[in-house]
């Protein structure tokens, strides 16, 4: 397979723009197209913002200003890409239809990656005639632009020279990919993602905690652990090197708290909890300077990964 | 309430050998005991390399090794003693007793603070007759020198002005006390975390992805996240600044992936399950240097840490 060096970027809204920056300060062409009224200009915005915040950028902002072409249509640009990032809507029946386009009309081994994060490949593959074996979802985390994880989820009939063709384009971006085997709902992070929402709705809404030290919580204790060593390796220090050590050493009382969390299990469906959440968390955070949050974690972030970045090169 | 200035440590394994390296960078005076053979010299072996990673530590190593006594009894010391922080065995009968006697002892309105991740506080100050409503739990994050989670877990006669001057005594110290409003099996953070280990137990024993992957699914995207905004913050953000919209817009898919989650729960019961998990686990581990790993973790993480408090100052 050739060296990737143009990349056609389909739907250019947050995470489509976040993606554009990333491979454009990473020195690739980008082709990209949305068909939304604006969409042009707010893509450039988006570019003047993140190009520069990409960790280890190779390219300056001024040269990936210069180096994409936003297109009404994409179609006479299909035959000259080496990889698409699709970003289209979450809608079954779009994505079959634009699959089967894209499968039709690109050089037939070109890796079609969606970064859909609801929808397995498998159900909008159906379609596809040519090569839907080229076809994965490459599903980032958001924004695409800061965060390394990248999902890359196979169908079932997915090439195997496809799956390491994709871990090792994202790889050569800094990108730190993970294969999903089966497709599964939620993939991994949102699973993941999921349990602790779940856990943190059901303590806040039974009034064990306040929203805000149930956040400290985390970024006070757990996730800057979990920046640094994951879960299960985070076990195996904690059992002194051994895993099996810590599993039977510590069993019974995880066993103890998930079956106490198993019975005061937060009920999602029911809209008086929810809503009664909802005013609990809005108590605290009305009076929260969001949009200094959001730069404060955006900058640490940037900051955290290029530092992660140079200490594993040690 | 008189400023603490002279801490009286009881158990000086890991944890409490951590908490008193980081009473000395901030300047305290401390008076460890234990009773275990080689404690002495073991605390001193510890403090040597705890002391000066301190985050915004306040005393150079040497004066930290000059401001604490090893005691192998502690008992002509508690008069003079501001604050206890005990970290004695996870057994009932022993804290029971040791606290009987630290009740007694000590200068009546002086925090007796546990560092017991497993024993709420209302089980072992049965036998305490003097002034029990300035005893709970104050259970760090490990190790307690480096990580600010300080979960602050009063009983249901615990003094609000004890729980206020705790609060207040570790922020002193940098630290970041939460506070837990009703005894729960596992406080939060453990909670927390073992709703994360029993879906990623889950997904790798069913060979959904490899224990690298899963890993670095936490350490490469959530984990990024959440050492900067927690989850309520992270879904509000996500939500464009409404916690509303977030669920309702996320609540049905989180629903799917939870029963989802529901449905394959992993039977941490189960010897063969765990047994084959351990296996698993170890096929991947057994080739990684874990004392890098830790080292480079440990060293990250009071770089992040005072990173943090730099970034909050602002």
């Amino acid at each position: 397979m050739s060296s990737i060096k143009t990349v056609g970027v389909i739907g250019a809204g947050l995470i489509g723009a976040s993606w554009t920056a990333l491979f454009l300060a990473k020195g690739l062409r980008v082709i990209v197209t949305d068909p939304a009224p604006g969409a042009e200009a707010k893509l450039r915005d988006y570019l003047q913002e993140y190009c520069s915040a990409v960790p280890n950028a190779t390219c300056s902002l001024d040269a990936c200003m210069q180096n994409y072409t936003f297109v009404t249509d994409i179609d006479p640009y299909l035959e000259t890409i080496d990889l698409i990032q699709e970003n289209g809507p979450e809608r079954l029946d779009i994505k079959r239809q634009l699959f089967a386009h894209l499968d039709a009309h690109t050089p037939e081994h070109i890796i079609i990656a969606s970064s859909s994060s609801g929808l397995p490949s498998s159900q909008f593959i159906t379609d596809c005639k040519r090569n839907p074996s080229r076809i994965l979802i490459a599903h980032p985390f958001n924004p695409p632009h800061l965060v390394p994880l990248v999902e890359i989820v196979p169908h079932s009939a997915t090439g195997e020279e496809y799956i390491t063709a994709a871990r090792e384009f994202y790889l050569s971006l800094d990108k730190d990919p993970i294969v999903v085997k089966q497709e599964t709902p939620g993939f991994i992070a949102n699973r993941l993602q999921a349990a602790v929402c779940a856990e943190a709705y059901s303590l806040v809404s039974r009034g064990v905690v306040s929203p805000e030290d149930l956040d400290k919580t985390i970024t006070s204790g757990l996730g800057l652990r979990w920046a640094l060593t994951g879960p299960i390796m985070t076990n195996t220090l904690g059992g002194g090197g051994d895993f099996g050590h810590f599993i039977s050493h510590l069993g019974p009382a995880l066993r103890c708290w998930l079956d106490d969390m198993q019975e005061h299990r937060f009920d999602l469906g029911s809209r008086e909890r929810v809503d009664a959440l909802k005013d609990i968390v809005d108590g605290w955070v009305k009076n929260v300077d969001l949009k200094k949050v959001e730069a404060n974690r955006d900058e640490l972030l940037a900051e955290l990964v290029a530092r992660k970045l140079v200490a594993l090169e040690k």
